[in-house]
């Protein structure tokens, strides 16, 4: 089997969540698996030098319509959330616990709170929205303390962060197969091309 | 007949070119024209708020690369050129003058200058170069001169800066249709759609 497909992603990322829906499914087409990588964008450890779009252009009308364009483009169901750009490090932080001990339930998770973020207008910078959709996944309140407040929980997102800005990763979604880098869900097309025919 | 689409293009973005070989096309297929619009997108001139990507983006590997696999994809003839990002406002004034007297001359002017710099390589920063092409076209030298240095010429490629950041502009390319905006070139699919259906 071909190396599997790193899918790096922001749960504050509209694009990432319209992409979350599609890897998958394009991934399967070609044989191939996809490794789910939550990254946070605007975390404080990042480097200042990091090549990053400017908050502004996040926060803008255009993304703001270009988004619900593009999932009504996919007939992806989507609701701009009310706080656009929440801070997503527990989230993340959560999302590596569970996924580094179940990858199963790391990408169930992850589904549950792009849902919640996109399409229920939930705020997922909040504990209690984080926990009850961790206690539907499984996890206990003991674990869902570890998972989202433990050293060793934060210094594994950090890794996670640090590692994708080695790799070149800057955005989200962010796929990165054999090496070669495809930015925004807008390159899926150049990825199936890949997947399909190899380097070009 | 219904309203043409605005293209907006700077010269120097490898996806300005890559869209300026399909807008035609794609328009053509729903009975639009298309009015094309150089701007500038790192000119002195403009505000400091403005909404861009950073430079450090387009001159990264990443974009780079992207451009040429891009390119690769829809079969267009592209070389990454020597002097990527290139100072294009002389370019840019000398287009609206042929434009605003012949558009169609000055559509020719475009795709020769596009030409120059993404496959020959040429640097249309460069009096002598733009010389050339505006030769071809069919412009004397006191033209050429006017409209490459002449302050009205200036001033029409400030106010066309101006009036594009007006209008939510803030990339290349960038396309309006019905006050509708769209961004990059891999938003097409999404801009025929709307020519096809209607807003969504």
């Amino acid at each position: 089997m071909s190396a599997p497909i790193d899918f790096f992603f922001d749960f504050a990322s509209p694009y990432g969540y319209i992409a979350s829906q599609q890897i998958d499914k394009l991934a399967a087409q070609y044989g191939r698996s996809v490794t789910w990588r939550a990254i946070v964008l605007d975390a404080n450890f990042q480097s200042l030098e990091r090549i990053r779009i400017p908050s502004n252009i996040m926060r803008s009308d255009y993304i703001r319509r270009d988004a619900e364009r593009l999932a009504a483009y996919y007939a992806t169901p989507y609701k701009t959330p009310s706080n656009l750009g929440a801070h997503t490090e527990q989230a993340a932080r959560i999302f590596h616990w569970v996924h580094d001990r179940q990858p199963e339930q790391g990408r169930d998770f992850a589904h549950r709170v792009l849902k919640a973020y996109f399409v229920d207008d939930q705020n997922i910078a909040a504990e209690k929205v984080l926990q009850a959709i961790a206690t539907d996944i499984g996890l206990s309140a003991e674990d869902f303390q570890e998972a989202s407040a433990n050293p060793a929980s934060r210094a594994r997102l950090k890794a996670e962060v640090d590692m994708a800005e080695a790799r070149g990763v800057f955005g989200s979604p962010f796929f990165i197969v054999e090496g070669e880098r495809f930015w925004g869900n807008d390159r899926l097309p150049q990825l199936e091309r890949w997947l399909a025919k190899g380097p070009y």
